[in-house]
């Protein structure tokens, strides 16, 4: 019995290989969980050295039994691509290593998504170690980004709230259509988001039956991402203010986002807007005038909805966001990055 | 055995005798809980129309076994101060009827919040049955209005959102020191906030797992009366942009708040001013710099929660501020109310 | 955009045609998405009288667009199978058309679980008005039922509590290692059991951070089912005794079963004999021993994980059995017999 | 502003001086609340090493301010009573302490409920150090020992699992109506249960969505009590076949138990004598015929809630019974506890 998977469909052609750095966190388990089920994929090795020697199945019952191995042991000349789930800083000497083994990788980590070791440096308080790698890491967003993905060699797989935001403000930075250059981030997260490191915080007891903003203002993390990345679509610094919530859900984040437009658009107007520039994706989903997004309508997807909602009789619109934080916040929009870099179907094994 | 309170030293002074209109839904019998509790007043009385002949504990397992009887059939002349838990429209008729008979009344509905009869024709889209009782009711903040509260017979309880917002924006209102006259509000309820009437909004697979915004901008009630009495405050119109979610959670309410300010204080400045604004208050709890307001700091309580962050490099300041939405955002603050009213001491039964 | 699945890699194939009468509800929608990731099977039409001329997507923000029609107007010429989602009671008279029109048919009602219209009508205080198919009627629960399955026309999907149930007996009872012929099972379920009719036993504020037993002894309905086929397995009469929760989850059954066994087996030796029995099966999963099933070990699967613990010195042995309730205890297991009815891999589309 | 109570009213008497050991944890945080309104008792000091210099309001949002003091410093002679709130194994050496002080002290902790140190050695698998202080020791379940608890110097706070078992037990034990003397208890038990500390088991991701029974047979430790305890009340040693499960609630422990019974009676008839077992007491409320206890019964209050089902056409009857794990299961026992060995009304700060 393969408890995820049967592979039988999926071996006339050959199938991808790949290895899975830091395997017992969340987004580590997912992304094992999506890969087999992808028909063109299969987990070559999985590692961790906290449980080496262990399966998955020990840490998730619903996991396949992928023995975990040391990443020391990993037989890098085996994998066609690498996905790296370890901490930020972690990643640094890893990805290194796998560039100059010339695997494919893809890092969920922070390490790769600032332009700058300045920028680093100022937002994650740690010197960055891998200088050499940033001109090559490309921001895995694929719905900015397809090309130069499909072209990397090292991918940056983006911040979990940076991936809604961004795709909810694109249109409208890439239009020019914002009346000053800020926007206001009321942000809302399910726990997982937090890890899966035990501390009071994750506690159930704290969270349940709670609702507690952290991080508020201008101090988040993914506050870098979403300024460095806001900039290049509309060419001009963007200020963010960001205000995350610890949600008492599992998964999901909801983003309510604020912003003053140049242009009085209706909300059909807004929703034609988005629609077109979204009109070749498949994982965006922008909903109808009046309908309003939620985390059920992307939880357990890969997709992102968005709606939009003018204030009438102010230029002030309101976008509501939500992605999965684990799938199209983490290890689903990864197999995306994978499918470009490898030239599949981007939406392979995540339909 | 009294599943609630022993009265046994409540005895010594006269009692007040309160009844309960509406008494079947979620404030209604949180209110009951409150006063069951009150060293000074008892229960005479509990109304339902659909539950006529039951009692209060066939409807909620920890509730009293009082009997519930019909509105029709409510002996006005027993009572020292009524309260009225039903729905808009329905309160104005029987709110005529109290005052005709001259009974000190708490309205805990919509129906006399809105000054004027245009206001509320336009906010609830009913007409205004009882105009003649507007000029003579009280909003009922007691924050922000005590001296007339003190004095009324006819108190408005305020929304369960108006409350946590207006007691987060009066201090920074009356001191004029908003940069530009509106405010964001990113408002997150519990489902007690939405009643007690099954519906597909309020059923636990819709709700758990999930979050989700409603009445996004500019549309939902509850911002007639926020900016009515901002206005007041603040001596010019404010614009209130409003987004509610619902989240799944039983009580609370969370609400960040977004202001430009125009003058540039650090955070211990901003605490410090607050809690000199509210420095005679037992209901307000403005957190130290840093300290970030959650729904632990207020379930079960008649307490406000307010924390205060700048954000830096902007005139930006954001507000957080929590309530218990059945306690202080509309049974509680109606026993306040009934305190003041009475003569008593504000605190009594709600400490 | 195709919300769910890409039909790209299906059409080599002809795909089986299926309809879904009833999709308003959980079981429906649940058996659309699985269907709409099956490789071989699509969705010709789906009906709801309430909701007709709406599209699923109306009533689940994550299901596909899927208009709903009424079932008067189902072609039923133009689907290979057909799946009814309707109240016990509501099914007989389809399921007597679909039959008239040699449609092969899965009804997920209870309506024909039970094989004689006298235990119907005592258990369901109805009368039953398809006798005439009673006998034609396969109980439809694979592991123990396949052979039947593969060649039947009309298969009654078992309830959800007696899957977990029977599958978690069904060893011990052939074996005939009961040493009474009783056993005793503590029942848990999530909320969406109770079905997406709005009610106070469903209200979000009811159900949270609460338990409630229901039906407790011996009246819930499904032990109608359970003795049924309990004895058939046993080759005597068993009597269950039963005690159903409401859980505030969204999904899941968790069943603790206490039997008193004829034969004093280890841990090791009960969990031996488990699978040994269910050695063939893709969708039982026995835990090692010491290991205890939990809702995490099934929900979002069609599987059945079932763990067995002896109490040391006496002959009582506790049996954990996980499924999800609307995967393996309804739409999963549906989706299971219409791969069996018509030849193809039992695992199609569950995996 | 004090933001629990106002000792106004509460200084006509003298005041109950009370010392909290291990004031940290959720049983010290929550006797504390208690203690805080109770109106004739008052907090001299609480312990904690952990956080030795804060006040209990940098742990608990909503507690009070209370300095927390190491124990090395706790000026015993400033106390009329003692509470302490240390795990197992940690409390003996202070309660010698506290007793060589001839402070009363009331343990929460398990090490002086059992009777013996060799069943003590054997359940806890630690040695007994203070074996001295067993014979004086009270197990102090008040509606079972309150003569005995009132002229204590020591008392052992019952466990949170037996205290709701033996409540729903003791009248069926002492008036000899087992048929077997054996039952089962399947109880489902909140988070704060499982204490303060942050592990895997309490991660909100792994609790919420799920239920996980654990300890499963005639393991878990609190098997010790609930047999000890019912052998005295039936005169035989009685066998508890004991199913803790984890549940995704804050509080709350219910516990459905099966028995079999030596006397056909009918629902009215159990209830009724249980109603007369327990015509005195406050805190337990016998639910009436066709009633089923839940969590929503006794959340929050200091009381046990049972609901009696006799099995038709069987000698099976079920037993719900339901408390706060956290107050009658915990600190609400022991502020009971305290009144009765100091003389006041049991109910004190309770209701």
């Amino acid at each position: 019995m393969d408890p995820i998977c049967s592979n039988d469909e999926r071996t006339k052609e050959a199938m991808i290989r790949t290895g899975i750095f830091g395997a017992s966190g969340y987004t580590g388990c997912e992304l094992i969980k999506i890969l087999s089920c992808h028909p063109r994929a299969e987990v070559t090795f999985a590692t961790s050295e906290t449980y080496t020697g262990g399966t998955l199945a020990d840490l998730y019952p619903a996991a396949p039994a992928l023995p975990l191995i040391s990443a020391k042991e990993a037989p890098l000349e085996r994998i066609d691509v690498a996905f790296c789930c370890l901490p930020h800083t972690a990643s640094m000497p890893l990805v290194q290593k796998l560039r100059r083994a010339d695997v494919p990788t893809i890092d969920l980590s922070a390490d790769f998504r600032l332009d700058s070791a300045e920028a680093y440096q100022r937002w994650y308080r740690a010197e960055h170690t891998a200088t050499e790698l940033l001109p090559e890491a490309v921001y895995g967003l694929p719905e900015l980004n397809r090309a130069a993905i499909r072209n990397a060699k090292l991918v940056a797989n983006p911040g979990c709230y940076p991936t809604g935001v961004l795709l909810a403000l694109a249109p409208i930075l890439r239009e020019g259509l914002l009346a000053e250059p800020r926007v206001i981030v009321d942000a809302k997260s399910g726990v997982s988001g937090a890890g899966r490191t035990p501390s009071f915080t994750t506690h159930f007891v704290e969270v349940n039956e709670n609702l507690s903003p952290y991080n508020v203002g201008h101090t988040h993390r993914h506050i870098s991402e979403m300024e460095q990345e806001a900039e290049k679509l509309a060419g001009e610094p963007i200020h963010v203010t960001f205000v995350p919530h610890l949600l008492p859900v599992s998964r999901g984040i909801l983003s309510t986002i604020y912003v003053r437009t140049a242009k009085p658009l209706s909300a059909e107007e807004w929703v034609n807007l988005y629609r077109q520039a979204y009109a070749e994706e498949s994982f965006v989903q922008v909903l109808a005038p009046g309908q309003l997004a939620t985390l059920h309508h992307v939880n357990y997807t890969n997709r992102c909805a968005i709606s939009l909602t003018p204030v009438e009789g102010t230029d002030t619109l309101i976008l509501v966001s939500c992605i999965d934080n684990l799938v199209k916040g983490a290890s689903g929009q990864a197999a995306q990055n994978m499918n470009l870099m490898l030239g599949l179907d981007e939406r392979l094994g995540l339909e």
